[in-house]
């Protein structure tokens, strides 16, 4: 039998989701793909770096669809609303559809520092692209780029930071979402 | 013996960081007083009542001096620049000096909701009055000054929400937040 490392992270996340983070274990992954835990560890070389690939994988889920509206054409301040936008509706389904699987995932975040910061940059990049695209037609002002896009990033963190996870379904969140983008776009006006 | 309220709290205080959040008790308050649980509970009638006006005062330790600075003279922009660098300043001054205090009161923050809303609503009003003030003098823009407040109290997150106090030390730490006040700053702006 074949175990991709795709079918294996798929599986890695059903076993997490069934046993939770603490007891989740190679060999109950290799159980429930039927075959030996030498196949998984064929890919994975230990269980951190399965536990980190499963981490990165989620996080990764919508880098492209992201990457997609960064990279689009337009004027550079409504592709930005929309996506901050994209980045606030993907994390609220996140946390919404599978509470359960969010909190493994949260504490799989805290063990893997390295990937959450890597997952960052790629983040603050795709705003650095947006925010440089609008400085070249004129429509932004923003000296440094990436810093800016460090902030644009920091300055809306209550609305991707999982640690606010429990306010994105309270009353108020879409109003005070689109009073932050409000207030940062109209900061990068040229 | 006469115990005032502000004696009790900052005996409690002391116990807090003497036992931890868990174990510290009515009892321990009353016996470092040199008096009867009795006289603590004339003053704070539940332990919880006591566990909530201690996390109060340390929530509100900082409110006199922004206060100042919320209602000081001059123009709103640098106001506005100074209340912020000043709540980052005394935030940081309690998660660096005292590390397991700052631990135990955010178990003591966790456990008061309400007590956190109003120390929330109290700065996002300082907020407000520096906003609207600069709307007056034709410096800002705000349509809805309390709305923005909320908005400016969002964006500089990282800077006040002791779930960051961690990043609080790091290396680039003041350049993130000054290009954050940049930022909404210049979001302002009439």
């Amino acid at each position: 039998m074949c175990e991709t490392p795709a079918r294996i992270l798929e599986t890695t996340e059903d076993v997490l989701r069934r046993f939770g983070p603490a007891k989740a274990t190679v060999v109950d992954v290799a159980r429930a793909l039927g075959v030996s835990h030498g196949s998984v560890y064929r890919h994975f070389g230990s269980k951190a770096a399965l536990r980190e690939a499963v981490t990165q994988r989620w996080l990764d889920q919508s880098h492209t669809t992201l990457s997609a509206v960064a990279d689009a054409e337009g004027p550079a301040g409504p592709r930005l609303r929309e996506w901050l936008a994209a980045l606030f509706a993907a994390k609220r389904r996140k946390a919404g559809d599978d509470p359960e699987l969010f909190a493994t995932y949260m504490v799989l975040v805290g063990e893997n520092s390295g990937v959450v910061e890597r997952h960052v940059e790629t983040m603050i990049g795709q705003l650095a692209r947006i925010v440089a695209s609008g400085v070249r037609d004129g429509e932004f002002t923003a000296p440094d780029p990436a810093a800016t896009a460090r902030a644009l990033w920091d300055a809306t963190n209550r609305f991707h930071d999982p640690a606010y996870a429990a306010e994105w379904s309270r009353p108020g969140i879409d109003e005070a979402f689109a009073t932050v983008c409000d207030l940062v776009l109209r900061g990068l006006r040229a």
